[in-house]
């Protein structure tokens, strides 16, 4: 890469889109539940040792309820929504800010009536998300803040996967 | 840090601020020429890796012209201006994205009626900055569209630091 390529510059496009920018399915593992959610990654150079991706979701989408040994460092870039984050759900708007800790459960979801795309920077070395079982599942439920966030959508609310 | 930690959500505020951030200066280094610009680090976990920092330049503000072994990954967030990028100069908008390789000269103008302010991740294990020789400056300034770019500021055009 040098100063002529022209992809140093990568204008912003009508639709949340990014030239040179593909847009890609959310997940490889399509076992995982998700819904309406797409990803564009940003920055994944090598020498970075990070990537910054952003994640979008159609009104009332959302990402995969799951935990993992990496953290999250999010910035919400438009539209409202909440996050699941351990055992609270928060309200969240452009340009908030969240940190997901390392194996906390958590899932961002899509207001009904506005598409919700958020910014997430991980390090390029990273473990797997891991599914909630259905004892995790439970233990969530138990706490009624947290069940009325996943009863939002039959199909998270009843399996992991 | 647990999920119960109140700053996992840290709320956007008015005149792009973000709860329980700082406004810090630009630099440590006071010898190196900037202008009207200010520093914000919203992600610096050392899990992550790598840093998130927001940058703002006051109307006609400006960063150092530098350029150092560590890539710059950065995101506009808001207002206008114009980047130099190794022998280029482009413009730039919200969300545009520009990537700062190894070694690139690169300068952030705002425009002279704009706040401008931008994102910039970067590896948290990063080498110091180096600033233009007379010579670098000289060679920079033979190029007509750099020089006309350097010149708009006569402190940074006419010494390194």
């Amino acid at each position: 890469m040098n100063s002529d390529d022209p992809l140093l510059l990568r204008g912003f496009q009508e639709g949340y889109r990014w030239e040179g920018v593909n847009r890609m399915p959310y997940k490889e593992d399509t076992t995982a539940p998700f819904r309406a959610i797409s990803r564009q990654v940003l920055f994944a150079e090598e020498k970075l040792g990070c990537e910054l991706r952003y994640f979008e979701m159609a009104p009332d989408g959302h990402s995969t309820l799951e935990r993992h040994e990496h953290m999250h460092a999010v910035m919400i870039l438009r539209g409202h929504g909440r996050c699941l984050l351990g055992e609270e759900v928060r309200t969240v708007r452009p340009f908030d800010l969240v940190t997901i800790p390392s194996w906390t459960w958590h899932q961002f979801r899509a207001d009904a009536s506005e598409t919700m795309g958020f910014l997430c920077m991980v390090n390029a070395d990273r473990d797997k998300p891991q599914l909630p079982s259905e004892a995790d599942l439970a233990e969530l439920r138990a706490i009624p803040v947290v069940a009325r966030f996943l009863s939002d959508d039959p199909v998270t609310a009843t399996g992991g996967g």
